[in-house]
């Protein structure tokens, strides 16, 4: 697979099958169609249409809505229809940075086609004029793409945290990174992407960051998640990027985005311009 | 006007007007639909129909190419369609990277819609953890853009050179650069538009170029392209890149991606995610 197909790779155009979900004027999510229909046991939560399923419009403020979902998303679980229960919930935004909506279970995200926020960073070392990145490799027994190569630092954004409070304490948990080296992370972008995941469709914007480690550096995963680190050459993670399906399928274009802004391609390589232009255009409308 | 809306100035969607014009299977360019009803004076070059224009098959290589939409040119500044002769010369291609297919003076770039390629590069000092941003002021007797405010160095990517031999040389001329500072350039990215511009439609793709500087570096315009320069801050950028039209309109998407991937804007400000995301989405399918 080439970069460019790599990107694509995380892109769905076609929304056969899928219904859009929204409270008020605000489009939130997509359901799958058989998930709409499932909806149609609780009326008194979602008005289920053939073409589109809106929150009942009495369920007024953030309490009353984060109870009635999660009423139903209790009951999705018992269905098995909601899998892998988190016991951690994520905010339902109109658009970041906006009011949330309701609190939502993680493992009903996907579900529900809700867009979820995280932080993904890459952690990286200076040698002269190289550089080289770490890069983790999952443990064997993670929910979501198990034993796949992962940035040094990534999570999603949870409840009532902000990205840059978030990367804190995940470079704490992921990496041993403490406080003050942590916030030194510089944010150099967002990425944002829709597609088939697991059979739901899957909306992430991830919030980019650079940190540069000093030489001496050496991670330590304290929350079981990552199994190990390896401090990698530009080449041979290119070399894996372009020759297998090694890295999870998010941390691929996060990783390409890194080799392209720091100069690891030359615009005079053929497609380097559809490359790192291709970085943007696989990126869906928010 | 918004930094958001900064990046869509550049962008045409409505192509009403322009006709496609190709060689061979290969689209190169968009003609005005005036420009192109003219072209039918010159059947033994281009046979124009309603809907496209096709270079005659004839022309077979690249001297009669030039030769033969060389004369049509000249023609066309004879006419005052083609204004501004450059004597300079763009290779059009079909991709980068492929074999150019003529030679074409550079003021009728802009009249056959043909994409150009240029370099543009942000020149850069780090004072501790922040950063300040050279800018040049266009001179006043430029014909595109006077007295607009500028990269430290950019240009056009004329016949027969590749970008970082072009970028090296238009350091040389437009800041004093020396070659062996200018070639520690680092390429971050590309951007690509098409655009309406003084009533032709525009396709640039610029390779995009960080170069960090000693404190003690003091720019020094030799071609008299830029009339002076200043090391601004960057919260004084971003002031004038969201109060005013100050910047050259292709420059200002070119700061604010240098802003993105610097770190200048925060994740949790509102809108961060549609504006570095928007970089991209402003940019055009090539």
């Amino acid at each position: 697979m080439s970069f460019l197909e790599r990107l694509h790779h995380c892109t769905i155009s076609d929304l056969t099958g899928f219904r859009p979900w929204s409270i008020g004027k605000a489009q939130i999510g997509w359901l799958r169609d058989d998930v709409a229909d499932t909806l149609r046991r609780y009326p008194s939560v979602f008005a289920v249409g053939d073409d589109a399923v809106v929150l009942q419009s009495h369920l007024a403020d953030f309490d009353h809505r984060t109870a009635a979902v999660g009423e139903v998303v209790r009951a999705l679980a018992e269905l098995g229809i909601v899998q892998g229960w988190r016991n951690e919930s994520f905010a339902v935004v109109a658009d970041y940075g906006q009011p949330p909506l309701l609190r939502l279970e993680r493992a009903a995200v996907p579900v529900f086609g809700v867009r979820a926020y995280g932080v993904h960073m890459n952690g990286y070392v200076r040698d002269g004029e190289r550089i080289k990145l770490w890069v983790g490799q999952r443990a064997p027994d993670r929910q979501i793409e198990p034993g796949k190569l992962d940035n040094l630092v990534a999570g999603g954004v949870p409840f009532g945290l902000d990205p840059m409070t978030n990367l804190v304490k995940e470079c704490a948990e992921e990496a041993g990174i403490e406080e003050a080296m942590a916030r030194r992370a510089i944010p150099v972008g967002a990425m944002s992407y829709r597609m088939l995941h697991q059979g739901f469709l899957r909306q992430d914007t991830l919030f980019l960051y650079d940190l540069e480690l000093p030489a001496d550096f050496l991670p330590t995963n304290i929350d079981g998640e990552i199994a190990s680190f390896r401090l990698m050459e530009l080449e041979e993670v290119a070399a894996i990027l372009s020759d297998s399906e090694a890295f999870k399928f998010n941390v691929a274009p996060v990783v390409i985005d890194f080799l392209v802004r720091h100069g690891y391609f030359k615009p005079d390589q053929p497609g380097y311009a559809d490359l790192a232009i291709g970085l943007s255009a696989f990126q869906t409308p928010r």
